[in-house]
């Protein structure tokens, strides 16, 4: 059994669908303010290693917009709760460029730590689209797809995003041991 | 002798001519994603406090802005390295509540912590006016003002705004021992 520490009941539904053997652990723990996810995953596995004692991992992910030089970035959940998807489309009204990428970092602690990291280009809709996933995902469309992940089911977000992927390659190293 | 540990020598200068017997100290301090500055605060001094071995105090604040809930808040400083000024006149396009609150910290730790707050409310510009001071400085007018804190002086500014409140509230601390 290995702990999915978040307060993010979405995340760890989309974990479940490709790590069987996790469980939930509705924990908080600090997040530094940094310009890229990895700093507030170390950061954080520091301040949670001594105090669970099983194995344990967590996930942290940000949406980069090319023409707003990274925005909102590392800080995308607070942004999300204050300005949410019509001021990112504010902003990018009358942007032609559309580039964005999803990372997604996940921080896997067994005594020692492990880093996966999974990205997702793509693009930033004109409009929202989907009821689908949560944050983010009903403005943010896949390179290679016409949907937004607000469109799309969990399998389906599975197979093309920066979380699927991170998630996909920590299954990959915990088969091997 | 008091240390203010800060990579702003902007916050430096305004402190200065408040309380003359302080000294910059550049050094980083982790600063957690939070809503709040004050636990922004709590969280650097406990991490800075056994690293330094003189009295010292550090600063933080954010713009709070009503319309936009409470955005940027005190995730102030990446917010103005992306979408800048810019973006938040952007954000306010035909908004015609402009009230916002700047709201500063002051974190003393001389063996026991001591918190100080300033606050200064007043209205977003309709543009970027003034080159004075920094971040969200031209775009900010304070109750009872026509200017901007962009176009004041330092030493102007520091009658109206929240960073001069929480500091003149430190020094008087200091003056009673």
């Amino acid at each position: 059994m290995i702990y999915f520490v978040t307060k993010n009941r979405h995340k760890y539904e989309e974990a479940k669908k490709i790590i069987k053997e996790i469980k939930i652990l509705s924990l908080s723990y600090p997040e530094i303010q940094a310009d890229n996810i990895e700093s507030v995953i170390k950061f954080a596995i520091e301040y949670l290693k001594d105090k669970i004692e099983e194995k344990f991992f967590i996930e942290d992910s940000g949406l980069f917009i090319e023409e707003l030089k990274g925005f909102p970035g590392a800080f995308s959940s607070y942004v999300f709760k204050t300005i949410g998807n019509q001021g990112i489309l504010k902003l990018m009204e009358n942007v032609k460029n559309r580039n964005a990428k999803f990372v997604s970092i996940v921080g896997y602690f067994n005594g020692s730590l492990h880093i996966f990291k999974g990205e997702c280009q793509g693009k930033i809709s004109y409009k929202i689209r989907g009821n689908k996933g949560f944050g983010y995902d009903p403005i943010f469309i896949p390179n290679g797809c016409k949907k937004t992940f607000g469109e799309m089911e969990i399998e389906e977000k599975n197979k093309y995003s920066h979380r699927g992927k991170s998630i996909r390659k920590f299954k990959e190293y915990l088969n091997t041991k």
